[in-house]
């Protein structure tokens, strides 16, 4: 499937979550079975050219897509949570949002020392969840260089952050002009 | 990869999410490639047996086995969600817990008319959550009488309530004496 058939399967919802934003939303495509099996077999290619030895994903959309890539290349999955979710003593890490901040979480024991690790998730807008959740599993002892998104939104600089959070972008489509 | 084996890559942690509480844990699962893989093969075979037509799964664990079991069969997937997370018009279910109650949410338009759905999770307690799950669903068109789970906690009566839901309960493991 090609990209632009990719992006005609994600529909656009004016408006939300705020006046002026275009959502770029994925319950169309992961709706769509082929669509959503050609996302999921696109990030798994490049995860597995990235040399993914196990696939991270934020909670919950990345769950979605990243469990899924996980099962492709048989690998396992790290569920990167938010606040008091595991049941076990975790490791955090606060970032910043645009008004607040927020927290992930990660079992430090579902993280391999100097295991390669591959990001995934639906969307890349500023890359400030991505850059934490990198971060976050390099405390826990991973090695992080890559994250796959199905979405990348460039006018957002979401890119050029994550790189200087010392992991390269791939996306599967962009939506330039948000 | 059996039953025991599967069940012998689920943590056990006591004591949470309060005292008494065995919690039946499926991160030390997912983080393991083979038990993943035999995990979502084994809930995938039940769902094609099912006659599935599209899966559905419950944010956020529910979206680990749900998204993966529906690219395994090639179909879509119904995210089933928590409140104020679908970006449009959403149909919602409200459902009793033990103190208090909860709410999910689907966008009435991932559901075709008549289309026959599974409903997919981690976990089966009472099943209160599938219950309304399945009913959410069915508002919007589906038939649903079919719900997958990893793990089943026979004490809980979980497979009896959603049996009066009208779905029947298939499971990979059970714990008793939770």
């Amino acid at each position: 499937m090609t990209a632009d058939e990719l992006k005609g399967l994600i529909r656009t919802v004016p408006d939300f979550p705020a006046r002026g934003i275009q959502f770029r939303d994925i319950t169309t495509l992961i709706g769509n079975g082929p669509g959503l099996r050609a996302a999921v077999g696109q990030l798994a290619c490049i995860a597995r050219e990235a040399g993914a030895e196990a696939i991270a994903g934020m909670e919950a959309r990345g769950f979605i897509f990243g469990a899924a890539v996980a099962v492709e290349l048989q690998l396992g999955f790290v569920p990167v949570r938010k606040p008091g979710k595991l049941p076990v003593e975790t490791i955090g890490i606060e970032y910043a949002l645009e008004y607040g901040s927020d927290r992930l979480e990660i079992d430090p024991a579902s993280v391999g020392q100097g295991q390669r690790i591959v990001v995934v998730d639906d969307l890349i807008a500023t890359g400030g969840t991505a850059c934490a959740a990198a971060q976050l599993l390099r405390k826990a002892g991973a090695v992080v260089e890559d994250a796959a998104f199905v979405i990348d939104l460039p006018d957002l600089g979401g890119a050029a952050a994550l790189r200087e959070c010392g992991a390269a972008v791939h996306a599967l489509v962009d939506f330039a002009g948000h």
